[in-house]
């Protein structure tokens, strides 16, 4: 490549002078134009209705947003926080999850504030990840941990999750499996940590504690850091408990547990998630956290701790859960009506439709961004452009030898108001006649 | 270590099981107690008056936080932002720096809103940096420097600003001066980037057109990115002119320019800061932000988008440097009544005492934490312990090799208000009978 030439990397134009990129950027698909982009409002029709991204059409409570405006009327609340996290909020964090997970947590030692569930991820990556160390992640996983561990010189490790049969019916999320030997046998000498995420993004899985038990025995036999994502913790369906790992037997010690304001409070644009662990997990994710960003924001801080403390006595959560069972049950009583099979979710707020059946006609115009990408992406883009309603191709959840399970299906938030997940539901009607 | 065993490293206690930290975080102070926790309020006696961390004591103006209320009261101003930052924020730094910086700067492909200037500064490294890069650095440089290139895989490489003669009298930070032979030398051929700092913390020094003139030179001849850290560009006094590196000729396309929202308005906990740079620079940085935070937090985008909109027609800037300078001067003529040297900054808000006649009694109690450190740490622990008065020893700005040159003064920070100023100025003259 010449200093003027032609040739650039994933449409990052090089021109004079032309500085030489990290080496961690040419890996884990962080140059690459990711899902998010190629299914952007802007690319689909103006009227297009987004079951893409998983934000909210929806604000935070009026009585969570108080408290950021109490706040902004302080002169400290709008100066720089402890980089812990400020210490109302890490005292609302204590109130709510001493319970949880049956301690009595050091609010000094054991709890971390971290700008979004993602910082937190990535500054534990930072804090424990050393050159080749392999970190097991089952597919289909949140697309940001695989950037984030090779930006840290992590090596990732795929183990999928075996999806139900495809002539199974009424399938939920639990019929999507782990085998258990095929987890073992990922494990070497190199491998250093695993991420478990319960409630699963995207499979909406609640993992069971006889599932949990077998993953926390292989972590303390391969003596594993886990990291259990939990950002979903407050969005459970139809009686299911969710079981944070850190509370088996012998797990506290290696589990570092990450949550996220922003799913729990419909505030996905504030911020704030924070990690609960250990203090041997803490500690050095602190010192890392402190260097990355330093601090979380002030304000949003506060409004987070007021959602917290008020919480339980305001029985928020349980209300939030039955409006979210209810705009699950909108949409997928439309697919039932279309006689599809979809995974019906028991947390998260994701539903995965089977496309296996869906045919487009064969001289539709895609764009080059979906040719040559697992079936789903053809999908998802027929979809939104014939029909008006984005969704999400799964096989970007999956490392690329295994794009083939993920191809099957579609990914469509349902964290949407009722009225417009109606309105998708209508238009998804048109399916009908493209199914075969 | 055995894994019950009682050693630790840095205080980091390792208990069962013993999970081995990432190799980066044992370098660059990573673990270290810091200056900023042995300078702690939590330390200082209770009514001590905190001249110590760089932040306000008074509040972002109304204006600016009106604009925070508003986007509270939307839905969209509460979920996730583009991870370029929010298109109002972007188009309002165009407004800005379109002048600044004489260009016509692309809201798509030239500015990065980043989670503080801190993590801004971290992304461009996570973005360049491979194995044994070398990074030039200032000192005395701000204190976040080293981990960030270091967590990075950087090297970081000292070129002292040589401070005036002991023995000159009415010193400005224009005083501090670059030996342009010795930051030559400093070049080698892995040398990948250097870090200007203009406003200058902790010197308060405004780097002048030819002294940027001759690092640009160098820039050119070693092809240099520069990383131009501006965050104190709103704060300039006595008339000087803060002149951006990025507007030398030769210069816009390989300079990254890092801003600060915080410093701006009064607004340290709002985590929002941005870089202007070329394409080539700011695509991988988004890249690298994009993994490393997703996104910046959305109401406190809006708001710092209404500061940077109004501000012109405000005059609000002309008026805050106004009221900087009478802190400024509150302070100095305090330390021209005890007869002590100081450097006059004519930028940032920070004033260098030089502490080199402060002596205390022989039996004055020290705790570890300031044992064994520059004398400068004892100086300002005697201030903060007898008279009430916190600073900042500047030899922790400094590589051990070089603690020598920083133990000669302590960091008075000046963004409080008069009446605090003018209180911690009565107490100071207390140090009259500690002068020799």
């Amino acid at each position: 490549m010449t200093a003027n030439g032609s040739a650039h990397v994933n449409g990052i134009k090089p021109t004079t002078p032309n500085f030489q990129l990290a080496s961690r950027l040419k890996e884990g698909r962080a140059l690459a134009q990711d899902v998010w982009s190629i299914f952007n409002a802007a690319n689909l029709p103006a009227d297009c209705i987004n079951l893409g991204q998983g934000y909210m059409n929806f604000p935070p409570p009026q009585w969570v947003k108080d408290a950021a405006d109490e706040a902004l009327n302080t002169t400290v609340g709008n100066h720089y926080s402890h980089p812990k996290g400020r210490i109302r909020l890490r005292q609302a964090i204590k109130k709510r999850y001493d319970k949880i997970l049956g301690r009595d947590l050091d609010v000094e030692t054991e709890i971390q504030v971290t700008s979004g569930a993602n910082e937190g991820q990535y500054s534990v990556f930072t804090a424990f990840l050393d050159s080749g160390d392999e970190v097991i992640m089952f597919e289909p996983y949140f697309d940001q941990y695989l950037p984030s561990v090779v930006f840290n010189e992590g090596k990732p490790v795929y183990v999928p999750l075996h999806p139900p049969p495809a002539d199974m019916l009424n399938t939920t999320s639990n019929d999507w499996t782990i085998d258990f030997e095929e987890l073992r046998r990922a494990c070497t000498p190199r491998t250093k940590m695993i991420i478990v995420n319960t409630p699963h993004n995207p499979v909406g899985k609640v993992f069971t504690r006889e599932e949990l038990e077998k993953i926390a025995d292989i972590a303390k036999e391969f003596n594993l850091l886990v990291m259990s994502d939990e950002v979903y913790d407050c969005l459970v369906f139809d009686g299911k408990e969710h079981i944070p790992i850190a509370t088996l037997p012998g797990m506290w010690e290696r589990t570092v547990s990450v949550y996220s304001c922003g799913k729990a409070f419909a505030a996905t644009g504030w911020r704030v998630g924070y990690l609960i662990g250990p203090e041997h997990i803490i500690a050095p994710t602190l010192a890392a956290c402190t260097r990355i960003v330093f601090c979380s924001n002030s304000p949003l801080q506060e409004a987070a701790a007021a959602g917290l403390e008020q919480a339980e006595e305001r029985h928020f959560f349980e209300k939030q859960n039955k409006e979210y069972e209810e705009r699950r049950n909108v949409l997928v009583e439309g697919f039932d009506r279309l006689g599809l099979k979809y995974t019906l979710p028991q947390g998260s707020y994701f539903v995965l439709l089977d496309i296996s059946s869906l045919h487009w006609p064969e001289d539709f115009p895609f764009p080059k961004s979906v040719q040559g990408r697992g079936r789903d992406f053809r999908a998802c883009w027929f979809i939104a452009m014939e029909l008006g309603v984005s969704s999400i191709p799964v096989s970007e959840f999956y490392c690329e030898e295994h794009t083939e399970i993920g191809e099957r299906f579609a990914r469509f938030s349902f964290c949407k108001d009722l009225d417009t997940l109606k309105q998708a539901v209508e238009r998804l009607q048109g399916l009908k006649k493209f199914l075969l």
